[in-house]
């Protein structure tokens, strides 16, 4: 059987009729089919079962069922730029377009270049100019109008596919299963709130209230017509990474999940806070390790950092001494992309 | 048939029936018997009819089915005091012990008299600081355990029951009525997001997820056994209020809410936000008229300004001249409290 995106999202009917009636997944009806058997997949599918069968000394009321997930190289593809970033920097144009001044500004100036090494060599403080000048000073729906052509328009240059194409179907079936099962999915990502938030649903089932990001404040106001409408400010309110997961976490949600996925350092906290409640939790770290396949990446493979969050050694002894699960791509997962 | 606080919260049986038949609701399975008959219930009931019947014009899809509540004064009694104000109020003496130089420090001493008049006069640089002080430098589990063992004890000096128990019995009829129909029940309050949080599922109906208030932030860190944990910081990230409601819907949910209530200044720009989307919109606000079966108060009622939203002449005139319904707790209720 085939399975579709559509399937990978919305459950096939065999998966609920599992759920549904109760009885054991057989090997027909596997919600997980593009996970090789092993203990990765055997926790998930021993967690998910101890959580929600009523009588189980880990049962978990349906209210209390969240799973946070990180995106970027957690549910869809990461490397060698995120996604966001690549908007941002195709926006540059545009924005020197409206302000003509900026051309020869830097770090507008290199990015005008297209030399790909210069850009990646920017500094931080640079590259931050640029995400200000293209996710914010405009109304939140030119935001969306923007953003929403170019998702439609642009292509990843390796697999010439559209960058929400490039989801891993393992981790689709991880994402419906668990909905199946009762559990709210949320994204927790680093990357912007209001970005993800544009394509969560049609891509993850996930709706834009359940997207949790990096997220700058809005300003309330009236266009001329008296109309009120909000605009993106450029004020941080909640960075999103490391310690902001859980902070962001408590803002959002207001309840610690019982099921946290992550890839990289930025993730550490956020699977410590949802692995230090009460009760059985389950904290799963995606590593890349499949060059073929996606990427090989983070300092155990050899390759340079490249702005993305690291699967560092440390991150790696902290989840084998902790109980954390770490998802080999090239072992675990029968299919990558979906 | 008398109506229970469980009838109101998880809709009567009658309701559930109504709902998924399809059928015209009939006397007696009214959705709002504590609404006289009049323009105000016939409103509410004909938006939910025409939004969330398919083949209506006005249909609205599930997932964008978004209804926002402002909470003191709309939902639960708010005179003479937020009752989030007289908790503050009441933790002092905790927080003076545990710093007793506090004791002889202003605001704190003026409190800890007891003197009702002279409380009622502290500036508000002044009664910011007790709420620093008393909702912020604990962790997160700490402040819920603080709150719901007050919640369990303190009445009402008036009524003599728990705060919790001082809602509004056609209010919870509305959330009800409104979730059988698909709508997503939201709090957006003014009042603290963890205060409001600790009640909003066993009170409203509304899971913890479903409360946007006033937000400070939290900053993670670990105990001294490496357990990490959340503690509350006196700075603050969303202030709820105003033009603060739109903003906050915004962060916290994503999507413009298609009906709105409230009852005060404090919430004109949300229903401003929520009128001036597409489509059919609700908008409606509570006036306090009722001097006998809970209070009358407002300029327009000849009461003053006790600290707390006022229904002014300007927001009733914006509520004519854009079709907003104001909601006579006098004439439109035949129930007050639940």
């Amino acid at each position: 059987m085939e399975v579709t995106r559509r399937d990978l999202l919305k459950g096939s009917a065999a998966l609920i009729v599992a759920a549904s009636t109760g009885r054991a997944v057989s090997a027909a009806d596997d919600p997980l089919p593009s996970w090789n058997e092993g203990s990765s997949k055997k926790t998930i599918l021993d967690f998910v079962q101890r959580t929600t069968t009523r009588g189980s000394a880990d049962f978990v009321s349906v209210e209390q069922r969240i799973a946070t997930f990180d995106q970027d190289g957690t549910l869809w593809v990461e490397h060698p730029m995120y996604t966001q970033v690549v908007y941002c920097l195709e926006r540059v144009p545009a924005v020197v377009k409206a302000k003509p001044e900026l051309a020869n500004v830097e770090p507008f100036q290199t990015v005008l270049t297209g030399n790909r090494e210069a850009i990646a060599k920017l500094p931080v403080p640079d590259l931050l100019k640029v995400l200000a000048a293209t996710l914010t000073g405009m109304s939140v729906d030119q935001f969306e109008a923007e953003t929403n052509k170019w998702l439609d328009e642009a292509r990843d240059p390796r697999w010439k596919r559209k960058f929400t194409d490039l989801t891993y179907a393992p981790m689709l079936e991880v994402l419906t299963f668990m909905r199946t099962k009762g559990y709210k999915t949320y994204i927790v990502t680093g990357g912007g709130q209001d970005f993800v938030r544009q394509y969560a649903e049609k891509t993850y089932g996930i709706p834009v209230e359940q997207v949790v990001g990096t997220a700058g404040g809005t300003t309330f106001g009236y266009d001329k017509t008296g109309k009120p409408f909000l605009t993106k400010d450029p004020k941080l309110l909640l960075n999103d990474n490391n310690a902001g997961k859980p902070e962001g976490i408590h803002m959002m949600i207001g309840r610690r999940p019982f099921a946290a996925f992550g890839n990289s350092t930025g993730d550490r906290q956020m699977l410590e806070y949802a692995k230090a409640g009460k009760g059985e939790r389950l904290a799963m770290l995606l590593l890349h390790d499949d060059a073929e396949r996606e990427y090989a990446y983070g300092p155990a493979q050899g390759l340079p950092d490249s702005r993305i969050g690291t699967f560092t050694q440390a991150l790696y002894d902290e989840a084998k001494s902790k109980g954390w699960v770490v998802i080999s791509m090239k072992n675990d997962w029968k299919r990558v992309l979906s």
